[in-house]
């Protein structure tokens, strides 16, 4: 597992003057994905937990479903860094075609002018959260980024990382993951519950420490999981997601309100 | 132009109950970029200023270095929303081979086990930003942020987006962006800046609302910008990026303090 931190000699400057001091920042390094021995993505990740970040990464793209899609994993050996995995799927397990990549790529295949590009980014999820009745207190849901907080070691001295947690009804604390990525944090919390064999994910909340972008919405979507919150505001395109599939979608956790966008139902005042 | 925001009827959950009331979201939709009619990527964007997005994006991605290396954008016309944009480069202008695109793919052909996948997301920038001389008075440079606030015309009502602004020395704010992504906010001031003849950006600041990654680096690398300046934190990878370009890279650059990772010698105490 590489560092997640490194240590800098920086210049501080305030009404006092100009200071030199040892800073801690969060390392941001490239992490390449290949299938095969062939490259597939690159994404700027901090480092550690990164099976688990490219499993999630996989599962959200709609390439593997279970733990068991996925062979094996390893770093490239004959690289100086730890930053290039090499995956083998399970035979019948199809890598998505190199050059119509959906959430980056599309070839005129697939993007006749009228087919609008959010048909061709959306994924198919195997699960419907519409039927998971959980029901959440909201007092439980407004204690979640409190615990999220003092669960994230690396933030408090760094200020540079995202944050994604998954918990239980109750508000136990099963899985939490930072990232210099908002997505690769949850890709590593759904690779986490894929390797734990929990996907899908019902009756379970997903809580992202920023904002819930289409993207994240869809991610746990893939994962089944039926809430998700944020601490910070949705856009329009997750919860027009959020709708349609029936997961509760919640925004600006924080302390004692949240707002409530889709699937109020789950959480009865 | 599309709808920066909408409005939604959403659930406020408090101490004192639940209340049904509308709030206000910010757009996100897919934006789809062709080159002459040939799918090249897509990004989940706010609608507004979206040839100068399509055109920092490409800048950013080295495939144009002028405003007259793009003959012309347009909207697809037949689809029914405002979603894809056709680009026809200028003769000369070589469009990024499609099965190598860097960002998001590398073949076999550029990824030899042995090479770094840093090597290949990076950029070739056409100007030496080490070079440019300006200087900047710090008291200047915290007064930024709060003249970024003020021109954000949405952030209040949301509190989804992410801004960026270019500034000259004298703290003068020349443009403002907004977007639910963060390299989104900065392809636009580039593209704006671009569109205006003003690549590259020297003796200027970048200020961006959130944090300063590897990635953002680039883009103001590849428009000559010497200063990047963050309201929060920096990853390593950018400080690194930032350091070997002989840039100056701010970070929580908030209230009367700052932190200065590289580049001190612009910011003369």
């Amino acid at each position: 597992m590489g560092r997640v931190t490194v240590r800098r000699r920086i210049a501080h400057i305030d009404e006092r003057g100009t200071r030199r001091r040892p800073d801690t920042l969060v390392v941001e390094e490239p992490l390449e994905i290949r299938l095969s021995g062939r490259p597939l993505s690159v994404t700027m990740r901090t480092p550690g937990d990164d099976f688990d970040l490219v499993s999630g990464f996989l599962h959200g793209e709609g390439v593997v479903r279970t733990a068991d899609d996925i062979v094996s994993m390893r770093y490239c050996a004959d690289t100086d860094t730890l930053n290039v995995i090499d995956v083998a799927l399970a035979e019948g397990v199809e890598p998505p075609d190199a050059s119509v990549e959906r959430s980056f790529y599309m070839t005129s295949a697939c993007g006749v002018c009228g087919k609008t590009s959010i048909d061709a980014i959306r994924q198919k999820t195997a699960y419907d959260v519409r039927a998971d009745t959980t029901r959440l207190d909201p007092e439980v849901l407004v204690g979640l980024p409190e615990t999220l907080r003092e669960a994230q070691r690396v933030f408090e001295r760094t200020g540079g990382l995202h944050a994604a947690g998954l918990f239980d009804a109750e508000g136990t604390l099963l899985a939490m993951r930072e990232d210099v990525g908002r997505h690769n944090a949850v890709d590593k919390v759904i690779g986490w519950a894929l390797k734990d064999k929990r996907v899908p994910v019902t009756g379970h909340v997903l809580l992202v420490s920023g904002r819930a972008s289409f993207e994240l919405t869809q991610k746990a979507l893939m994962a089944g999981i039926p809430v998700l919150a944020a601490v910070s505001a949705p856009s329009s395109l997750a919860v027009d997601l959020a709708a349609e599939a029936g997961m509760t979608l919640v925004g600006f956790l924080r302390g004692p309100s949240m707002n409530v966008y889709t699937g109020t139902e789950r959480l009865p005042g």
